[in-house]
């Protein structure tokens, strides 16, 4: 039987730690192609390049591994996805993977995250797909201690598959020995912004977006709860974003007569 | 009682028609504060400005309403609503509106909008929320037919209230006559890209993303059915992505022991 063929994608930029290590866990499991931004893409949720060009170099990152195909892309995480699959794969993966991203994605960060964003459009397109995210920011992380949950958690999905519709959202928390792994929901949280207001040289205000995230919920079954008990937190993630508990309320709304 | 107060945002930029007539249409119903973004960011999808800084500025851009309280900000729709939230609003909003996009946000488009992420943040900052597209790319697109129903919608999520962790994807059809609003689900469908592939004057190779949507979903009760009928469809949209349907799927896997 031929190896799975592995897609590999990150929003830090193909020269990210955590892509590196990426590649190198999936390529004991896989065929490996690469196909991620040139440059840092956090925070830039799904976007995708519809008013500008891209340009998709191929490239040789690491000398000790010249067979390793990559490409860097000029877009967006979504547009690595969406190009990788059009103009680079000769087949469908078998598996997208993106990350392993530097820092969190759990609870809202879901929907800033450009890793996330990757996977989301891989799915979209029918491959089974899977963000991983390290709960650290450092560049020197170390993202070695996760490595046989996530090689377990990439050929568990190969040989499963995926629910249709479906993407797994997964945040390694901060440690030297994750406990294991849990399937769990998003925590309800969300950041409180602070801009820190400066004025440039030329007399001109501007800002800085900060801010402090909050969590509001404490739910055992959260994936900021497994991250803060040591586990390894796997998130269901869906793209169909329908409320269909709402839609009887909206129902009672005056809305149907003109 | 004082009149609600409604932040108006969107992501075409601030002197698109679309927003343009959102803002007239708000006016008759609350007090309107403007705060949108200074050039067009569609594709944007839920992008934030974390490696940048942002800058605003107060304008008029209709001098027959100088009193119009607007500002312009250098950033994605997102960071429109968390910069008028913490910089601008002296109180929370009543509601915050964001549109009217000049092209459908329906079906998948959902999650690559920039008119839907505005909408987005305001819903997970806990302020009533919705996006409003027009289906029609023009410029000079009818979007006075959709007057009476936008402020109709306007009027009822204002009374009623929007259920917690909710927002509304509201999408208009291209028509002079627009039939009723019907309350929809977001159809499942995906874009068939293609990749124009060009060469510069310099002998580089680059890339447009273009694409045909791909409808694969017949229900009569999404979003594409309704705007096909001449309805305008109102699909209430979270931003809690987790597949709760998946994680006993999950749990069947071989992830819980070493």
């Amino acid at each position: 039987m031929s190896k799975p063929l592995i897609l590999v994608t990150n929003d830090d930029g193909i020269t990210a730690p955590g892509i590196r290590h990426l590649i190198e866990f999936a390529k004991e499991i896989g065929e490996v192609i690469v196909v991620a931004p040139d440059s840092p893409q956090s925070g830039m949720g799904h976007a995708i390049t519809i008013d500008s060009t891209l340009h998709l170099e191929k490239l040789t990152i690491d000398p000790k591994a010249p067979e390793q195909q990559e490409y860097s892309c000029s877009g967006t995480p979504a547009d690595c996805v969406k190009i990788a699959l059009q103009e680079i794969l000769s087949r469908k993966p078998d598996l997208c993977i993106s990350g392993i991203n530097h820092g969190s994605n759990a609870s809202i960060n879901v929907i800033y995250s450009g890793t996330m964003s990757a996977a989301i459009e891989a799915g979209i397109e029918g491959i089974p797909a899977i963000g991983f995210s390290l709960c650290d920011f450092s560049w020197d992380a170390n993202f070695n201690a996760a490595k046989p949950f996530i090689q377990k958690i990439i050929r568990e999905a190969l040989s499963h598959g995926i629910p249709k519709g479906v993407v797994l959202n997964v945040n390694i928390p901060k440690t030297d020995a994750p406990k294991g792994i849990k399937i769990a929901r998003q925590a309800k949280g969300n950041w409180k912004e602070k801009f820190d207001k400066r004025t440039s040289p030329m007399g001109k205000d501007y800002y800085w977006l900060t801010g402090v995230f909050d969590l509001q919920d404490k739910g055992e079954d959260t994936d900021m709860h497994a991250i803060e008990q040591g586990y390894i937190a796997v998130v269901p993630t869906q793209f169909d974003l329908t409320a269909h508990h709402a839609i009887q309320h909206l129902n009672s709304w005056e809305l149907h007569e003109k």
